[in-house]
C-alpha cells in the first residue's frame, strides 16, 4: 500500500455541488485540503436541471453565499435568465431562480477550485475510508492508494452503487453513462453506518430544432434582474426564454398503458422516489383527474441545441419517451438527444448524523448532499456548506457551527434531516420553516452576517458594509415611526389622489407604510422631506414595516422555541428508565438521541404527552442532582 | 425490439475527431445522419494531448480542411498558440502545430454538430452492427433500441473492450474513467472482422502551482501565426507558452528500477504499443545511453490550472509517477490532478479494409480512427472524412473517393493502412511519403480544392477564389521565368548588396530566386518593376522556384508509380494458379487482395521477384483474353 506523502487536514469526495461548497470553504478557512473526484472534467456539473434556485432553494443558495460558499456567485457569473418566482405573494415566499449556462456553470467552478489556495483536487475513485478507533483516517483509492487526513467529507451524490433504469433495461452507472462507485458504500457499512436506498430521476433532453416553439408560450426573466449574491455588482445578465408546454389526454393514455414497460411499476426500483419531484408516468397515476401537467422547456447553455424538458423525469422504456413526447403540442416531430431515466442508489439515513453532519459513529467523518438523502443541487451545496464549516471547525477544535431552525432553511434542513431521517429523497420548501417570514431571501446576508463573520466565513470589507446597511435600515425604520403627518384636508386630498383611505388622527409614515396598497415610491410623491432611499434599502422598509406583527409574533414563538431548544437532554441520557414512554417512542429515541427537548418534540410519531414525562422526568433530575 | 421511426441513411458510431468529421460530412453531403455518441458531454474532446496537428500531422489536418471538415476552423478558433515546426529545414517537412483550449475545442465542436442539418445526435451505446446479406442494416443500443440505416461508420476510438493500467492495477474504461464498450467488438467479429488488440497511454496531468516555472525554459508560438484553415481570415490567436523541461539519470533511476511494478514489463498488457509515441518507461528502457528526455508542459485551457506533461505517457504505479517527475527540475513538489495511464483495447487491422475505408466483409459498413489501429487526433479525422466521403458516395451510388499516395498524407496513410495492416498504433511522419515535396502543407488546398469541388465539398466561392490564386501564382512564375536581368557591372555590385554572386549571363529572374540566399523581398530591393506579391503567393512562389528540381523529379517518380497503380490486378485473382510464388506470400497477398500491382509491391515482404511473376502473368493473361 502507497501512503501518499502530504497528509491532508480534509479530503473531500466528489466534484459536485455539495464537494465544491465543502472543499472549498475548508481550504478558505486556511485547512490543507483534497477533491478526489472520479473525474475532474465534471466538477460542477449540473446532472440534472440547468437551474439554480427556486422556491425555498433560492433561500438556501443565498445562505451559502452569506457564509462563504460559491454557487451564488456562479451562477451570478454564468446565468442564462433570473427571475424573482411568487411576486405576487407576500415576501416570505419570494424566491430566486436562474437558468444556468450548464457547461460554463461547470467550467468557472473547477478553474475556481483549481486556483483555490490550500487546495489540490485529484482524479481517482475511492473505494474505502480508513476508520481507527472510531475515527476517520484516510481513504484508499481504486488504484490502491492511501491519502491520510484528519476529517473526511463524503459527497458522492447517486455514485454509491448506482443503477440507471430506462423501462426494463438496466446498467450500472454513477451519472448519465458515468461508472458508478460500488465499493465505497460497502466500506461505509462496515464502518458501521446503514445504508438504505432512493431513486431519483431525470428527464429527457431534446433538439431544439425539432421543436415548434411558435406553439408554445415563451417565458422570459425579470427585466430587472436580481443577482443571488450580495457581492454582485452591475449585474446584467443576458435573458434567454424558456417554453411552456403541456402534456394532454393522449400524453396521459400512452403512458397509461405502457405502465408494464415501466422498471417503477413493475417492481425493479426498490428505492423509494421523490415525492416532490415525481416522474411523468407517478403524475399521470397519482392525479388520474388532472388534465394536463406543466413542462418548461429549458435551454442547457448559451450556444446549445439541447432542451431540459422540465417536469418529465421518467423512467419508461425509450419507446414510450418518444411516444408520449410527441403527443405535447410544439413537440409533434421531436428527436431526443439524450433519454430520460431513473437512478437508484445507496444513501446514509441521516438520522445517524449530528446537527454538524458529522456521523456519530465515525469521528470526523461527515456526509454532504445526495448521500444523506436529499435531492437538488442547492440542498447538496448548503449542506457541503455545513459539513466543509464543521470539518473546519472539528480540525481547529473550535465550537461547533450549527444553524437554528430560526436562523436559516439551512438550519431546517438539517434539522428535517437528522430528527426526522429520510424515507423519500428529500427537498426543502417554504412550507418545512416556522418562521419563514423571518428567513427572507432577501434579509438573508443581513440577518447572518454577524455568524459568519465570527466563523471567519465572511471578509471585513463585506461584513462592514452590511453592518452599515442594516444600520440604515434600522434608523429609517425608526425614523418613519417617528415622523408623523396631520389629518388635513389637504393631506386626506393626497392621500386619495394615491388611492388610499384618508387619517383620521395624527399618522406616522410608516402606519401608512403598513397599508398593503402604500408604498414607498408612491408615498414620496405627497410627503415631502422623506429620506432619500436605494432600491434594496426601500424594499427592506417596506416589508418590515408592512408585516412587522406578524415578524414580531414569529420572534415572540421563537423565544417559546429557544426555551424548549434550552432543555437540554444528555447525551447518555437512559431513556430505559423513564417510566411512561411507549416501547416504540423509546426505541424512536434512541434511534435519534435529540440533543434537546426541542428537538425530542420534532421526531416523527412523537406524543405532547410524552414530551412532557421527559420534560418532568429531565426537571426532577436536575433538581436532585443540584448541590444541596 | 423497438426499431426507431426514422431510417437514417448513415449513421457514425463516436464523437470523437473521427466520428465528428464522417458526422459532418455525410450531413454536410445533404445525408440523413444519426450521431451516436455514449455521452453528448464528451463529443470533440481531447483524451490526451491538447494539441492539434505537429509533424505531418498538420498535413493532415489542412487536407480534412479542404474536403469540408472541421478540425482545422475548430483550432483555429480555439487555439491557445500556434507555430509552424521545422522551419529551418525545407518547406516539404515544414508543419503547423498548436496548443488548444481542451474544454473550448470541445464545445464548439458539440455545437457544431447540433447545430448541423441534416444531423441528429443521440447519446447511447451501441452493443450490435445489424447486417443482412453481407450488408448492414442498423445498429441496436445497449437498451434495445434498433436504428436503421444504410451505411454506418464506426469510430469508437479506444473504447472496444478499453482496458486501464496504472501499475499493476486494471479496471474497465474506455478513456479516463469512462465505461467502455464491450459488446460492439463482439458484434464485429460475428460479422466476421477479426479483432486485436493494441495499447496506448497518455501523461500525468499536473497542477501548474506547484510547478517552478522560473526554472524551466519558455516556449512561444510564431509571433506571427498561421492559421491551419485556407478559411480563416483576420486571424489573431493568442499565444501562451508552453515550457521546456529534462528528465535526468535520477528520473531514469527512479522509473528503472520501479519496472517490476510496471503492467507493460511485467507482461499484463497483451496490446501492442505506438513505437513512435513510447511510454517514457520504454524510452528508458531502449535508449539507455540517453542522459535525459524532453519533456513538454503544455497548458490544458486558457483557465486551467492543469498542465499536460508531454513526453511522460506512462502506465507506472502512481507512486513512481510521483516519484519520478519529482527527480525533474521545476517539477521537485509537483502535484499530479489525474495520473498517467496506459490502455489496451481492441481493434480491427485494416487490412481488411478497402481505401474507402468500407470493410471488405460488410458492404456499407466503414471504419475510421482508433479502431484502425492508428493513434492520433489529425489521422482519426483525416480517416473520418475519407468514410464520410465514402459512406455518402456509396449512398448516392457515385465513385468512391480516393486519395492516392500522390495526392494527400491522408492518401499514404490509408494506402499504408489497408496494405500493411497494422501491428502497432500506426502514426504518421513526413517520412512515409514519397512525394512530400510536392504535398507540401503549403499547397493543400491549391492541390486538392478541384477534387473537393468535384465532389461537392468545396462551395464555388472558396473554389473560384482558390483557382485566382492558382491562376496568379502560374502567371506569376512564368513572367519571372521570362523576365531577365543582364549581367551589367552596376547589376552585380547590387547583387553583392544583398550577398549572393554575380551573374555572368542574361539571367532570369526566376534562376535568382532559385538561389538559396535569395528571397522575393530583398530581390525587389535590387530589381524595379517586379511584380507585387502577397506574402501568401511570395511563400508560394519562392518554394515552387527554389524546388522546381526536386519537384519535377518527384513528378516525374508519380508518373512511374501511376504506371504501377494502373495495372489492375482483378477482384477475383486466384493467385493459386501463379507458378513460381512462395506460399508465404501467396497468404499475405490473399490477406490484402491488392487492387493494382503498385498495392501489391507495398505489402510488406513482397519480393520485386514476385511482382515481376504477377506482372508477367497478368501481361499473358490480359494478351489472351483479349477479343480475336
Amino acid at each position: 500500500m502507497y501512503i501518499y506523502p502530504k497528509k491532508y487536514d480534509c479530503i473531500v469526495i466528489g466534484g459536485g455541488h455539495a464537494g465544491c461548497e465543502a472543499a472549498l470553504i475548508c481550504a478558505r478557512l486556511n485547512l490543507d485540503t483534497l477533491l478526489i473526484t472520479i473525474s475532474v472534467d465534471t466538477i460542477g456539473a449540473m446532472s440534472c436541471n440547468p437551474a439554480i434556485g427556486g422556491l425555498a432553494k433560492g433561500h438556501l443558495v443565498k445562505e451559502v453565499d452569506i457564509f462563504g460558499g460559491e454557487m451564488a456567485r456562479n451562477i451570478d457569473e454564468t446565468g442564462l435568465q433570473f427571475k424573482i418566482l411568487n411576486k405576487s405573494k407576500g415576501p416570505a415566499v419570494w424566491s430566486s431562480r436562474a437558468q444556468a449556462d450548464m457547461p460554463a456553470y461547470r467550467l468557472r467552478m473547477k478553474h475556481l477550485l483549481e486556483h483555490q489556495e490550500h487546495l489540490d483536487v485529484k482524479q481517482a475513485n475511492v473505494d474505502e475510508i480508513v476508520v481507527e478507533d472510531g475515527r476517520i483516517k484516510g481513504v484508499i483509492t481504486h488504484i490502491g492508494n492511501e491519502f491520510l487526513c484528519d476529517a473526511l467529507i463524503i459527497a458522492s451524490g447517486t455514485f454509491l452503487k448506482g443503477k440507471i433504469f430506462i423501462g426494463l433495461n438496466e446498467f450500472h452507472a454513477g451519472r448519465a453513462w458515468e461508472p458508478p462507485s460500488d465499493k465505497l458504500s460497502e466500506s461505509l457499512a462496515k464502518a458501521g453506518l446503514l445504508i438504505g436506498r432512493l431513486k431519483t430521476g431525470t428527464t429527457p433532453r431534446l433538439d431544439a430544432r425539432t421543436i415548434d416553439f411558435d406553439a408554445l408560450e415563451p417565458q422570459m426573466g425579470d427585466e430587472e434582474p436580481t443577482p443571488f449574491s450580495f457581492k454582485t455588482e452591475n449585474f446584467n445578465p443576458p435573458n434567454y426564454p424558456c417554453y411552456l408546454a403541456y402534456t394532454n389526454e393522449k400524453t396521459h393514455k400512452v403512458i397509461h398503458s405502457n405502465l408494464d414497460k415501466s422498471p417503477l411499476y413493475s417492481g425493479m426500483i426498490h428505492g423509494i422516489g421523490t415525492r416532490y419531484c415525481p416522474s411523468i408516468e407517478d403524475k399521470v397515476v397519482k392525479f388520474p383527474d388532472r388534465e394536463r401537467h406543466q413542462i418548461f422547456l429549458e435551454p442547457q447553455d448559451a450556444n446549445s441545441n439541447e432542451i431540459y424538458a422540465d417536469g418529465l423525469n421518467t423512467s419508461l422504456d425509450y419507446e414510450v419517451q418518444v411516444a408520449y413526447l410527441r403527443t405535447i403540442r410544439g413537440l409533434e416531430n421531436v428527436e431526443i438527444i439524450r433519454p430520460g431515466y431513473a437512478i437508484e442508489y445507496d444513501f446514509v439515513n441521516p438520522i445517524q448524523l449530528k446537527h454538524t453532519l458529522e456521523t456519530k459513529k465515525v469521528k470526523g467523518l461527515f456526509l454532504a448532499g445526495q448521500i444523506n438523502g436529499t435531492s437538488g443541487y442547492e440542498e447538496a451545496a448548503a449542506q457541503g456548506m455545513v459539513a466543509g464549516i464543521n470539518a473546519a471547525m472539528y480540525l481547529l477544535e473550535k465550537p461547533p457551527f450549527v444553524l437554528g431552525r430560526d436562523e436559516a432553511y439551512t438550519g431546517v434542513m438539517i434539522d428535517d434531516l437528522v430528527t426526522k431521517g429520510v424515507k423519500e429523497p428529500y427537498r426543502i420548501f417554504t412550507s418545512r420553516a416556522e418562521y419563514r417570514l423571518l428567513l427572507r431571501e432577501d434579509n438573508t446576508h443581513l440577518r447572518l452576517a454577524k455568524k459568519s463573520y465570527k466563523y471567519g466565513l465572511l471578509d471585513k470589507i463585506h461584513y462592514e458594509k452590511i453592518q452599515e446597511h442594516t444600520q440604515k435600515l434600522n434608523e429609517t425604520i425608526n425614523h418613519l415611526k417617528k415622523t408623523y403627518v396631520m389629518p388635513t384636508i389637504e393631506f386626506n386630498k393626497k392621500l386619495e389622489s394615491i388611492k388610499t383611505k384618508p387619517i383620521k388622527a395624527k399618522t406616522s409614515i410608516s402606519k401608512l407604510i403598513a397599508r398593503p396598497e402604500v408604498d414607498y415610491k408612491t408615498l414620496e410623491t405627497i410627503v415631502s422631506d422623506l429620506p432619500q432611499l436605494d432600491k434594496t434599502i426601500t424594499q427592506h422598509v417596506e416589508i418590515e414595516v408592512k408585516y412587522e406583527g406578524y415578524i414580531n409574533l414569529q420572534k415572540q414563538q421563537i423565544e417559546k422555541f429557544k426555551k424548549m431548544e434550552g432543555i437540554i437532554i444528555p447525551g447518555d441520557f437512559n431513556y430505559n428508565i423513564v417510566a411512561g414512554l411507549s416501547a416504540e417512542i423509546k426505541t424512536r429515541l434512541k434511534e435519534v438521541m435529540p440533543k434537546t427537548l426541542g428537538q425530542a418534540m420534532r421526531i416523527p410519531g412523537m406524543t405532547p404527552v410524552a414530551i412532557q414525562i421527559i420534560s418532568i422526568f429531565l426537571h426532577k433530575k436536575n433538581v436532585q442532582s443540584k448541590p444541596a
